[in-house]
């Protein structure tokens, strides 16, 4: 099942998709907290301006250097655990909003990546028992000042900045990652490509471990980590990121 | 004015202290976004549970390094500019909590601070206006683990653990911090002495830094830095935090 979260006229809602992906089918509620009670209106897909599909209350979870190719070019070797940072939710955007280039710095940089919601409060999970506590899986654009990130040491600040987590297009509940492959492109052009299978920590290796240092809530995402490949970003540049099965998360970058 | 959220039978309340702080005149809603109108009803402070004063909605941004004993004993020197990190929502606890020491680390130490609490939406305030975004002052304790901070080099793991950020007792609306010190005791020694003068960024500094970067939101914690003095904190440790002005904020170390 594919949701999104949409703005339609003066309202905002949660629809799923049909199976011919041109209609959503308006939801009384997020189903993630309310199930999936149809209000009986749907809204042609052309017609709604979709958001993040998911606004997390808590917090981001993040892995970084989770594809040995990518850890290389940054200079390094994979870690032996996952090396998490926090992204704030101030930082989400969704689909088609814009990337703002800020003026602390010159080196902004696209990082395509899976993302994880969470849709149960979780503490200690097991990888065994990680799939239970997911509500599904989106797309996620880990936006990075790679200028401020080697100056600050700490990636707070780099990674952090409004509009640097887009967010999108949709979240979906029940898809086989993993086969699937991950690819970004800026105008078109190819920039990052990778298997998701070439993930050093596994998606339930990786809730399992944030799960024993933070209490998950309903909501928070974990972001997965990105393959080889990143590079800058400027003015009017259109970022995509591409994930089978999970559609396309689309961006352009502006210096305001 | 010094406002606490407690527990008081099966209702939680915020509250403000009265002239001799020995009872909580209680408030309808959280005076933060509903102004300061009583129930009429009064609660003895002996009475009621002090709760965490606020719920970061958002995000706690945090400075590290920011008095010049402290970076030094960190070995180096304080940064030129903010050094930021963030802590997520799910580490706060109120006084009285128990911090609990994870199995990941074997050197869990304290970090006395005083925490500004931003009362309303802030992006790119200048240093002149930060009072104006300002709610409050409470006390924090920067917990983190400190063999964990060297290992991963991101400090998102060794200081945000649930319970690492212990908050309260109390918020304080109109305190002139100047002249203040902060002092930390383990079981009754004193481990951190400072001056609030000492900082390195001002508040209104860090304030206008951070807000460059993420749009703060009512609620949202800024902590300021800790003096010289952490040190570890092991099974049974009483850690109190006081702050001229705020009160003492305690908190017992368990290994559970």
């Amino acid at each position: 099942m594919k949701i999104a979260r949409f703005s339609h006229g003066e309202s905002i809602s949660f629809g799923v998709l049909d199976e011919e992906e041109s209609e959503l089918v308006v939801l009384k509620a997020d189903p993630m907290y309310a199930g999936y009670e149809p209000t009986g209106q749907r809204v042609a897909l052309a017609d709604a301006t979709l958001l993040a599909p998911v606004i997390p209350r808590s917090k981001i979870v993040a892995v970084g250097k989770n594809y040995r190719d990518h850890a290389a070019e940054m200079g390094g070797e994979a870690p032996t655990e996952p090396l998490l940072f926090l992204k704030p939710n101030t930082s989400v955007i969704g689909t088609a909003d814009i990337i703002v280039l800020p003026p602390q710095s010159e080196q902004v940089e696209h990082e395509g990546e899976v993302a994880v919601v969470i849709g149960r409060v979780a503490k200690n999970v097991s990888e065994a028992d990680a799939a239970g506590v997911v509500f599904g899986y989106t797309i996620a654009n880990d936006v990075t000042a790679r200028d401020l990130q080697r100056r600050d040491g700490q990636w707070s600040r780099a990674k952090g900045f409004d509009t640097f987590c887009p967010l999108g297009p949709v979240i979906d509940t029940d898809l086989d990652l993993e086969a699937g492959t991950i690819e970004t492109r800026v105008n078109g052009e190819v920039r990052q490509h990778g298997s998701l299978s070439d993930m050093v920590h596994s998606i339930p290796a990786i809730i399992a471990y944030a799960s024993s240092v933070f209490t998950l809530l309903p909501g928070d995402v974990i972001l997965t980590g990105t393959p080889a490949g990143v590079g800058p970003l400027v003015d009017g540049d259109v970022v995509e990121v591409e994930v089978s099965g999970l559609g396309t998360l689309t961006n352009t970058a502006r210096r305001m």
